[in-house]
């Protein structure tokens, strides 16, 4: 859709892959845009899943299930859990509010950061006392050190957003131990090859203090659609259904979700092509001068800038027509730092040779 | 999609539409139920919106606009309203999560009965309190009595689910000089011919403390994408957005909604429909033994029943896969009423054979 005139370009988007901002501000249209802000896989949308949205189109004449049996069926499947530690959402950002909820219960709730804007979002929203444990980013990885404290929680994601730090399993489950209530949020975890994951889902039914969020956005190429889901004991989850709406998930994210899951050819290809392609757009990156690309676990890269970094997004947008993610949104970052989006070889090398040329002197 | 078998036959749905809980019950597949339980226009969706969703596919790989700029000015343009007064939402359900919020800060809320049950989900989840007010179901139309209280608010639907209904406008009036917070569902009022609206948008700049919700789930049938919008005081929604997460409403919802708003051919041939269907339905049904149809202004028609309604829809289940919605959710009204959608005049038929069928002494 085009960018609407109404929409003032003072305003400054604290999410990724706001296109219309971005196209007022480089004067195109929106679809002109290469847009590296979101860290969506460039692979997507499977075809399996446009096959599945066409072909259920009449279903919208229908009210949604409200026990998403199907869905949570397939979510069952694909991890190996039991169907009643399952709740779908509509995106992991609407399960967010409920993990707010919950945590502004406990005295206070430990924040890594720099933190995605959207946990601050959910604990302000019910006024969770929030304490911030500000990593470390000049160590490599960037690591946080946390200590707890008698009836607090914990929010935090893995791999981390922005720094693309991936936590060991065994460190979190010393949190486990300490904290009333851990959220991890997996969102990027799926983009890790299997042996080199580190998801608690694997111990998540001996840790009834325990909430994984995953989300389909990122590595299906589905923003647009909406779906995400948390793990965790049910009787948090019972709780949450009580507290929300009884069709929180559209009957098309449904159905995506679960022939995205299945497609496991999806699955290998996306697998196959972020290692090599990641390692090659640090390589550029680091040749670059005044950029010091952070090693990342997930499909995007945090760098740090010598040139502040809205001065980059503007140039790179105003001539290039790329968007990068600055980092004003996580104030521990500011001009210092901005993320990129891993996307096709291509158009990485557009990318490098965009910023070759802005950071000329 | 198929029932499942660990979907529980002694589950029962607490909202109309669950064709899978009665697919199970019938012993047949989802699609052979002729569903009168949802009150959903037979004639959608429109083709017109079948066409821009299959046209919008592609752009489920970027994130919805947080901002929803060309969907709320499309809502802006059909109601003649500033944008800033207009919030869309993941189906009005979801709005009615923040209204409830809203609710719990009054000192009480007063809710007028039978109510739509995910009222009183929304009400409880933020522990308000609520003062029942019950219709009295034996006066032509039903009418409830409604006293105000400082520091209160006010629930109500117009027209009202399930009876039918249509409250004036110029009585809610009354209600806004008294309440701190009316809130008004008009998720029917557009089944209504124009110039019998009750509608308290055209009002709505004048009053700070209503907020009225509306729906494009029944009229243009689209129970499965979940999109509704609130009308009110931007402070309230300034506030709702904060509370929330960014995006709610997915990209396919929001096309669907600017191409449904614009369909005046599809509107008009449901009012074209409507009336004299429903007239023809209420005749039917008026010469049935045993039942009373109550006069309703919407799109569905309340029945008073001597045989106990439970019974009546296991039969109707059982021997011709017609789905009606029992009354079992709304304590007032118990075994004795049931509620049918208006459908195509063929399909009304069918049920009316059905009934008589299984009416027979």
């Amino acid at each position: 859709m085009a960018a609407s005139p109404s929409l003032s370009s003072s305003y400054r988007p604290t999410h990724g892959g706001n296109r219309n901002w971005a196209a007022q501000y480089a004067d195109c249209k929106p679809e002109a845009i290469l847009d590296f802000s979101a860290s969506i896989n460039p692979l997507g949308p499977p075809q399996s899943v446009l096959t599945v949205l066409t072909n259920h189109l009449h279903s919208l004449k229908d009210y949604p299930d409200p026990n998403y049996i199907q869905l949570r069926s397939a979510i069952s499947n694909f991890h190996n859990l039991p169907m009643d530690w399952i709740l779908p959402g509509n995106g992991a950002a609407e399960l967010l509010t409920w993990v707010g909820r919950e945590l502004a219960q406990l005295d206070a709730t430990y924040l890594v950061t720099p933190a995605f804007a959207d946990y601050q979002r959910s604990l302000n929203a019910f006024n969770t006392n929030v304490i911030p444990v500000p990593m470390d980013l000049e160590t490599s990885p960037p690591k946080a050190t946390i200590t707890a404290s008698a009836n607090c929680g914990l929010l935090l994601n893995n791999p981390h957003n922005p720094t693309g730090t991936l936590t060991r399993r065994d460190d979190l489950i010393l949190y486990l131990e300490k904290f009333s209530l851990v959220v991890v949020d997996e969102a990027f975890m799926d983009f890790l090859l299997p042996e080199q994951q580190q998801s608690l889902l694997d111990v998540i039914l001996d840790f009834p203090n325990l909430i994984v969020l995953r989300s389909l956005t990122k590595f299906y190429s589905l923003p647009g659609l909406r779906l995400g889901y948390a793990i965790g004991h049910p009787d948090y989850l019972k709780r949450w259904q009580q507290w929300r709406d009884p069709w929180p998930v559209n009957t098309l994210a449904e159905v995506a979700a679960i022939a995205a899951l299945k497609d496991h050819s999806f699955q290998q290809q996306t697998l196959g092509w972020l290692p090599p392609t990641r390692d090659a757009l640090i390589a550029g990156l680091q040749k670059l001068p005044g950029l010091t690309p952070l090693s990342g676990a997930a499909n995007f890269l945090l760098v740090k800038t010598d040139v502040p970094s809205t001065q980059l997004q503007k140039d790179l947008l105003k001539s290039h027509h790329i968007l990068i993610r600055d980092c004003l949104s996580f104030p521990e970052l500011g001009e210092n730092y901005f993320r990129v989006a891993v996307r096709l070889p291509k158009e990485n090398n557009q990318l490098l040779t965009a910023l070759a040329q802005v950071l000329q002197p």
